[in-house]
């Protein structure tokens, strides 16, 4: 996984139809490159945050294919 | 997600018969570098994307095995 | 996908047999970097390229599971 | 896979249910830049260790779709 | 794929089980960069090799899912 730092939120009114409600979240990560990370925990900006990517993030998603390849599967204790 | 702007689009004659028809845009991604993505939305150019990639974005086609590893899911609001 | 340009072809004699017999181009990606990437259209040194990678490169091939994760999809028209 | 060294330990207390219990450690990566990895086998801070990612990691664990996509998979004899 | 030159062994007596016995050499990736790569073909110190990756790699093995992301698939002839 990788570990990052919210600084922000972005919203997609025009999408497909496909990618689940809720937080997509700009994090900055450790090292360097900015990636926009999908939020089930309701992270605020300032976080730091643990992303899983790939297959394994849409892994997550039970009911349709979301389309989605970067999730915020958790925060990090002390880190801020 | 990774996240970019559309500064063109690309056309391929010559191609495998399982590559979807549709717009394939040039986008150059936030951090550097450049990806062609198909777009399902009929982005224009200028416009702030969000991209999905590798088997998540295939998973977007149903029919066949479409040879598709970058996806533009979504336009960024208020972005430009 | 990415987009690079086809600069050489390599050969494998010894390999693994589930790698399908077929052209391996060098291409050169933009942005930098060289991948070696199978090909099924018989594309010639010089020629710009679009490439699927990973799992979904791999879906391409029906009969067994072949160990490619970079396939040539497409010839961008007009690109040289 | 790729090797590194672990540099320490990462909790995280706000996590989503389908990440297992276990040590979540810090390894820092040959060539450059910083992964946390889930560690199966008990790793202490300074061992070299071979990590596999993606669903590859994902696939070790075997009872719900675990999120982890960075896996120690083993300690390298005489790498310190 | 990708291509690189062997440039040493490692042994890995502390590892998970379903990691398969066989070589796992050092590869130097043209461009930059180590991996370490599993060998199903014996190649040898300095010999130039092609490699797979991902869940790409994982799929040669049929018994059970094997930890291996990155996977010698061929030697290139001529290439030294």
């Amino acid at each position: 996984m990788i570990r990052g730092k919210v600084t922000g939120r972005v919203w997609s009114t025009k999408k497909i139809g496909s990618l689940p409600t809720g937080g997509l979240l700009e994090v900055k990560v450790d090292g360097g490159g900015v990636l926009i990370a999908f939020d089930p925990l309701g992270c605020a900006e300032g976080e730091t945050v643990l992303i899983t990517q790939g297959s394994v993030a849409a892994g997550h998603f039970t009911e349709n294919k979301a389309p989605v390849d970067a999730l915020i599967i958790g925060s990090i204790d002390n880190a801020d």
